[in-house]
């Protein structure tokens, strides 16, 4: 049986039958009522009909598509309103609300299923005669706002690469399996599983998003601590520029001078199309397992992390939340989930009794995999330094829960947007010795920002895939939304959070891309030179500028140019309008 | 006590009070004179005297001297003959070759020595004026031809970094170090150890070669197994280009786009000059030791290696010697070294019974290092897996003689150049499926292309430098000169063990950079389109292609211009002459 990938909902994550439940989540919503000062249960409406949408009217060139069709297949090229609404943007809070604002601006006029590099190829050639824009579209989950066209005076095709699907070779000796780009993440393990194999790229994205998106925005999976980020996997590519195809070998290692799969790897769409990857794969571990453990503080934890990797005994996944990260987990647990039950009175008590004060306790879930023996050893080892640092294990039980909803989380926002509250997330990486100044640092300046609009702040932070050098730092911002002015108390926050990044020397990303985001601080992270220089392989590559123009290049006023991205009060109030008609 | 690094002797490897001493290694000339079928024991001159090379005048540009002069010392200048001999090449056979004959046509025409990013940074600017070529110059010991000037029409200078060598900070918290890159090896280990820390990176060239060599050349050290390629250990660099400084973040990973430290590793001086690097550093290691086994054959030995990758227990350095050059290393060792005592007759008599056939058998060196508990665990787990491929341990005595001799190797050549031999070396990496295909197929073509000028060929190769995927495979080779054909005789070796690579999928160099050397083969390993991609980025940094014009960018006829780097059989004449009318 083949996977057939579906597109996610026009207005939230995930499919359109899957949402986020609250019954299997009772504590969460009075939770987020309690911390966020909200007192309505009211929902808005959830009934999401295209209809509403103010889609601007397909402008296909119709040279165009009739080249398309000399080698491309009638169920290859579509311009129907549902697909171009859902290749429209990514699911960044902007892209969202826009959508439920009823702005499409950003979509495309036609979109296009490659079956072939070769389909890919004559496509961008098609295109480049044209002056038509062209947008890789891999799984659409990117929130950094990748996906959208920039550019609304020329024709844009959206490029959809899931009918790429295939792992074209495994080389079980090298432990290298050649792969097409589209494939998704449940679609490409299944595929390796056959071979006894995993890549381990496990992102909170998986379900809804593929190895060409992965490895154009640089993605990082839940294992990384074990596996490596995807850079770290790519062993040869080939990508199909307007200009050529640019292939590479598949060795292990090169000195054959600057290294070109590197100027692919982050290039976001902007140089050409990843048709195919190599990838260090690894054969199916032994053996699995998640545990929790509760930190009397979050210094603690970061501390125990520290020395894990001082040591040489990083885990496969370790994810230590913040206490605030902490209260919204807990919160988020099922009831009568094995974790529930220990955190009653009894384990209560106990905690006490460590000297734990309740809302200083953090959050450790830590995977082991790999083989008995070793696991067992690790398991041992880091068990011993996670214990010196005043942690308690809650045991396996708390891993299961944390597995069964792992790709859960992103549900929340969809139910919080419809009950007018905004949240999103801002992660970057910084090396140890700056992590907490950065963490105390872009929580205060989060909240500070938040409070300007009159409402309460939540903002909760994890440490995650860590390094030799130091580790990702990820925050998770909500507040109530003041009508009228969502687009702007939702700008000044992750304004906030990203120039705290900046200014503590950390990275605009470690795992989200630049998109339009942040784009604004690109300059600050890689130099101005850095900029010029993105922009000269681009003219070299991409002449006409037809790959996805936009990204990767700020203009000489970028703040102006991201404030610009939304839709004005008034579409807001039209839209606010409408739906109290439907509703009514 | 400041580290003061000499210059290598111009005629061969090493301090000019540094040479193979034939007394120590009794068994060397005997054991190459039977393999390569020399009768004579017969030494041309190794009184190297200056006066004899035709040196072109220095031609030097007025007003770019003046400026250098506007914010550089008199001590930071010179046209010194001596000083451009040594800068006028690196180390390979072709650059030594060429000297002996008296040619130095790749002088530069003035040296600089700047102190400062500053001084670098004027420096660029005033040759971009006055369109003076600046080559960057660590220590001078590049074997693939990255050093000499490829435009005599234009004025050139070397740009020695060996001034700028501090460490100017260590982040002891989180390993990482910021470095200055002219510091050569010894002087690098010893201001981190100062802090407790090292950097991990010991390639042969450790003693003659500096941290922005290794980075732009994108060097592997021998502990790559354990600490990785000098690419895996940047962590942020500054780069002086003819447009202005390229700088990158410091921290751990990034999902920036495109990854702008990658623009600079391995751009072999054609962008502009890496001024400083922040390096992901190490504590010193409680315990190491270096141990030696033998297989019963190089397959085995492969066998094992790849066994402990898939078992994930490399140790930190791994060299596996074939037949041949397992020969070699037992002829290199020095008399009563203790293997030599253990390699006596009972030891050959155990070896017959296990079963060992001396032609066949092949020798692996393996150095375990880290904290005790750690690496006695590690080299139990591969003394077992050894052991199941029939290796015998001969202990860490075997390891004891490489430790003390393994910077003394490349010695040999100038040893073997005084007596018309000539040797070189090519290596590559490729996949665990591969190597024994490749190393097959390589040591044919060499030996085949060697028994053509009526010599008999010595090939040998070790694998090192492992990875999930594969490994590096380092080809040696040698053979008796034919006078008059010195020059093609090693051209048509080295293009064989070249195309070899090339055409058994594996890349052109694993760490000894594209150069001259191997610049017909760029192409075919990073496509067109890498090459021509790379040509855009020079174009931006360096518009006026002041950079190491040249590299990285092959011509039209690559293999035209590659063998035309060579003196003719008249000035080889001439030398010969020259050297006999001295000798007598």
């Amino acid at each position: 049986m083949t996977y057939e990938p579906r597109h996610m909902k026009w207005w939230g994550w995930g499919n359109e039958d899957a949402e986020f439940l609250a019954d299997r989540h009772p504590n969460f919503w009075p939770y987020a009522k309690t911390v966020l000062g909200i007192e309505s249960d009211q929902s808005a409406g959830r009934e999401w009909k295209l209809e509403t949408l103010q889609l601007p009217e397909a402008c296909v060139d119709e040279p165009f598509r009739a080249k398309l069709r000399s080698f491309l297949s009638p169920a290859q090229i579509t311009d129907h309103a549902r697909e171009r609404v859902v290749h429209a943007y990514g699911k960044g809070f902007r892209d969202l609300f826009r959508l439920r604002c009823g702005t499409v601006s950003g979509a495309p006029d036609l979109i296009v299923y490659p079956e072939s590099e070769r389909d890919v190829s004559l496509t961008l050639r098609a295109a480049a005669e044209r002056d038509v824009i062209v947008i890789p579209f891999g799984g659409g989950s990117n929130i950094s706002g990748c996906l959208e066209r920039m550019d609304a005076r020329r024709m844009s095709v959206s490029l959809d690469m899931r009918r790429m699907r295939r792992v074209l070779a495994v080389d079980k000796e090298s432990f290298t399996a050649r792969i097409e780009s589209g494939i998704f993440g449940p679609d490409l393990e299944a595929q390796l599983c056959a071979f006894g194999m995993t890549l381990g790229h496990f992102p909170d994205s998986f379900l809804h998003s593929t190895l060409g998106g992965w490895i154009a925005t640089r993605s990082a999976g839940m294992q990384s601590d074990k596996y490596g980020k995807i850079e770290d996997m790519v062993i040869a590519l080939r990508m199909v520029t307007p200009h050529g195809v640019l292939e590479t070998r598949v060795v292990p290692k090169s000195s054959n001078g600057i290294d070109v799969n590197h100027l692919c790897i982050g290039s976001e769409g902007t140089l050409g199309v990843i048709s195919e990857a190599t990838m260090r794969v690894h054969p199916l571990p032994e053996w699995r397992q998640v545990r929790g453990y509760l930190f009397p503080e979050f210094e603690a934890g970061i501390d125990a992390l520290h020395e894990c990797v001082r040591q040489e005994c990083m885990p496969a996944m370790v994810r230590l939340n913040d206490p605030d990260k902490t209260a919204l987990s807990l919160a988020f647990r099922p009831p009568g989930s094995p974790f529930s039950e220990i955190a009653g009175r009894l384990f209560k008590g106990y905690l006490k009794v460590k000297g734990f004060v309740a809302p200083r306790a953090c959050l450790m879930l830590t995977a082991f995999e790999g083989n008995h023996e070793r696991v067992a050893q690790l398991l041992q080892h880091v068990n011993r330094i996670y214990r010196s640092r005043g942690a308690v294990s809650l045991g396996a039980n708390a891993g299961k829960s944390f597995e069964s909803t792992k790709y859960d989380f992103p549900h929340i926002r969809d139910f919080l947007l419809d009950r007018d509250v905004t949240t999103d997330v801002s992660e970057t990486s910084t090396v140890w010795s700056n992590i907490l100044p950065l963490y105390q640092g872009t929580i205060a300046a989060m909240c500070a920002r938040i409070r300007e609009s009159g409402v309460s702040p939540w903002a909760g932070c994890h440490v995650s895939h860590t390094y030799q050098s130091g580790a990702s730092v990820y925050f998770t911002f909500g507040f109530r939304q003041q009508p009228g002015c969502e687009m702007e108390q939702y700008l000044r926050v992750k304004r906030a959070a990203q120039q705290s990044f900046i200014d503590h020397g950390a990275t605009l990303s470690h795992h989200h891309a630049v998109g339009t985001e942040h784009l604004p601080w690109l300059c600050a992270d890689i130099s101005p030179l850095g900029v010029q220089t993105v922009a000269a392989i681009k003219r070299e590559l991409d002449p006409g500028n037809i790959m996805n123009p936009g990204r990767l290049q700020p203009s000489s006023n970028p703040f102006q140019q991201w404030s610009a991205l939304g839709p004005g009060p008034e579409s807001l109030a039209t839209v606010r309008t409408q739906t109290a008609a439907r509703n009514h």
